[in-house]
């Protein structure tokens, strides 16, 4: 008797692989903002703004990953 | 004979997939928000702050997964 | 003789892998606050209450797949 | 009984492999602009225009990745 | 029943394999440039045209496969 019920989507798992990279990038970015706050905190409104801009380029790449599993 | 009674969904695996940076990530972001925070207490309210934007955009991507695990 | 008797759930795996990045999180967490204890005893109420909130949002990764591990 | 229930694209997985060199590359140009600018903060211009070339080749090779999941 | 719609190419994994080092590369020599810089911003020109050159043989690789892709 073989039972073999699985289902799902490999889409599913190429989010998944697609989150890996950005997830740390962002928290990279973030966690030198904070580094860099408690070494120089004057300086928090220029590496704000520049973290975001990273933010932004990063995230990216996993938002892109929502809509291709969609029409892929 | 065979007994292959193997069930389930990729989607599992997949949203177990998508845990894997978003937790490494906001453990980052707070381990450094710790750090900042020994070697310089009075900074601490800026660290949290920028914290919880970085927690917010990381956790986000493993929230994602559990709509699409749902839907793909 | 073919002798293949494998039964389980995917499910169960995807489990084992959503507990790899929350628990090396949390420990990350705790970790960081041992150290900046060792550093700066007196800021340990402040390191403990970061360390909370960052327990929190990060343990709850792997909650969240305890229960999809049933509904998917 | 077989439920084999899989859909999806290899090129799904293949764009989530290529955003992780990208994405993590990207956050690793941009950390280190947050880090030269907590240590000199004057020279942030000079860092960010380097910055922004060193994102558009290595973010160039994501959005290829978005191109090629399509026509292979 | 057995559903089992897959499509896609190996080629697309193989670019995306493809894409990890040249972009990790690249990454690696722009972040060098930017550190450079908030060390000594006065050579800042003499770490560009080196970073070009590196870039160029680095990220031609990554180009390649974008060829290879096609043809193979």
């Amino acid at each position: 008797m073989s039972l073999l019920e699985i289902t799902g989507s490999l889409n599913m798992i190429g989010y998944a692989i697609a989150t890996i990279a950005p997830a740390l990038g962002v928290a990279w970015i973030f966690a030198s903002v904070i580094n860099g706050t408690a070494r120089q905190p004057e300086a928090r409104g220029a590496m704000m703004s520049t973290a975001f801009i990273g933010f932004a380029v990063v995230e990216a790449l996993a938002i892109i990953a929502i809509a291709l599993a969609f029409v892929l």
